[in-house]
């Protein structure tokens, strides 16, 4: 390996809860990398962050920051991968981007690499990580398209406060010791930061995540729809999804119905689970055993169980799908579409 | 009213956590009691409770125990009632029963007052409290079925510990101060206190409730599917849950699926849901508004939003639905029909 290209990479929202993991799995996956480059806003930049013993100063992340950069992970929101991206791409690098921005644009690939890694090549510089929600859902589910096809996916989620960052963790935490102390309970963040109502999320469950939409639905539940559909690279399939979230911190948690369009055997589905890559099959109801959010937190991996035949429809099928929101959902995805790349271009 | 005919009443599981909310809506409500007799396990017998300001011993709970007592109110568990409930028949009460001994009983009518009061009138002796997240689910949609019949429902659970009792209640609040100070989690009860595995349930979700049975779903799930089916009257209703306790102290909340067998209006839908029993229509996107537990909490109601049409299917319809499971869940429901008994007795 002493000939393997090495790149110069950036990651921009690096002080931040999915930045953080993307730098530490740029570590642990000892990614070939030439010079490192941790940018932010204005407000971070000087924060000093380890890689490798070293000490790294994050920098303010402009237009210029690109400079000879040829991988930039973004994870710092839609407005500056919209405003910084194009820069990045015009320096020649290949942006990766966690956020919203450009995943349902038609030239922007939206990656999942258990499920369609071969539509990598088709980018014009950017490449689109999808929402958490959905990353976990399709990987689960791609098997299953893949051997029955699937005709309709109805969605309820139990998501980790994480999702909506490390603020939210914060809050979370905090609201919990006020409640625990029997005193009054203050929401300051959630469900979303820049609206004004606010609802404690300590020991409750609030069915709201991102902006209602005018159909109903929230930014959320409208983007586990659509990506999902993108991703599948099937427009016909029916996606319908509520999107709640609960006081965990790591791990998201899903209630899945999925309709089938070819009759199963609920063995043939646990064996082809089991066998696919990125997913690990949960599923001892005897023992106990199921996938729980706090053994999912710090995984790399979707993990599925539940499995069982839907008691109206025969094709039907319910699965509880839960995965570390952070990593799968977020960071290791987009560092697995870096590593793909980064042996494309060896 | 000085004529009004009272009752000899019995609460059978007095200090337990649902025991405790049927004395206090007695009490509340003012119902028509002559003597109240409060009735437990030989352990919890002598505990000293208040109602209506003076001072009862609680007693252990005998065959012997019901004479004289035309009203009794058991939900101390099935085991109890099966070994009790049939000596209080004899002695001429009648018993409404909170757990799940009798429900599936062909000759015990199971009633949600909302839905099928109706039914009372063909009791034996026995009359049974639905399971909380079945009587919370079926309140909301008995309009929907009496306006547009119902094909089908698909229900995801949003679980409270506080339906596993007040031990669950405890633990939770241990594992989250456990939890909160950086200390082992030890799990003690949930999520089956007579199983031998136990998993965390602070920042966590759980998707077992109660045993599994051989069909991979647990009774809890069944009770749904089951007494939905015979509390709604129409065996053709195909439902399937997925039943999931969350941190959560007071208040389940349900993502429901529903599809109707006529065609129907979103404004009709509100309009409907709002005018009915029990119900509480909260559905304002615009203004963040939305049942959360922890407002329903305390309340008897049950709360319904989310309100929107399925992408996919033209009947399809999707709601968020949520109640005190201690309250309509259980002990108000209950004290409904002990009311409505007193009524008819009068």
């Amino acid at each position: 390996m002493s000939n393997q290209k090495l790149f110069n990479v950036a990651v921009v929202g690096a002080t931040g809860a999915v930045g953080e993991q993307i730098i530490g799995l740029l570590e642990r996956r000892n990614f070939p990398i030439a010079e490192l480059k941790l940018l932010s806003s204005a407000r971070s930049a000087g924060t000093k962050l380890k890689f490798k013993g070293k000490e790294l100063t994050v920098e303010e992340a402009t237009p210029d920051s690109f400079k000879g950069i040829e991988i930039a992970l973004f994870s710092a929101g839609g407005d500056v991968t919209k405003a910084l991206a194009p820069h990045a791409v015009e320096h020649g690098a290949v942006c990766i981007d966690n956020t919203n921005a450009y995943r349902m644009d038609p030239d922007t690939p939206l990656i999942v690499p258990e499920v369609n890694i071969d539509k990598v090549s088709e980018h014009r510089g950017i490449i689109a990580n999808p929402n958490c929600s959905t990353i976990q859902m399709v990987t689960a589910l791609k098997p299953l398209q893949d051997r029955y096809g699937i005709a309709r996916i109805i969605v309820s989620t139990y998501q980790a406060v994480s999702g909506a960052g490390s603020r939210a963790i914060d809050e979370m935490l905090r609201q919990t010791r006020e409640a625990l102390a029997g005193n009054e309970v203050v929401p300051d963040i959630l469900p979303v930061g820049s609206l004004p109502v606010k609802h404690q999320i300590a020991f409750n469950a609030i069915p709201q995540i991102d902006k209602f939409q005018d159909n109903g639905y929230t930014l959320e539940e409208m983007k586990m729809v659509r990506e999902t559909k993108k991703i599948m690279g099937d427009e016909s399939i029916d996606v319908t999804a509520t999107c709640v979230r609960i006081p965990v911190v790591y791990g998201h948690s899903e209630s899945v119905y999925v309709e089938l369009k070819q009759d199963y055997e609920l063995e043939d589905v646990k064996k082809l689970i089991a066998e696919s890559p990125g997913v690990v099959l949960v599923d001892d109801p005897a023992g106990q055993r199921y996938p729980l959010a706090t053994e999912a937190a710090g995984q790399p991996d979707v993990f599925v169980g539940r499995l069982r035949r839907d008691l109206g429809h025969a094709r039907g099928l319910n699965l509880w799908i839960v995965s570390d929101n952070l990593l799968k959902g977020a960071a290791w995805n987009a560092v697995q579409i870096a590593e793909y790349i980064a042996i494309e271009n060896e």
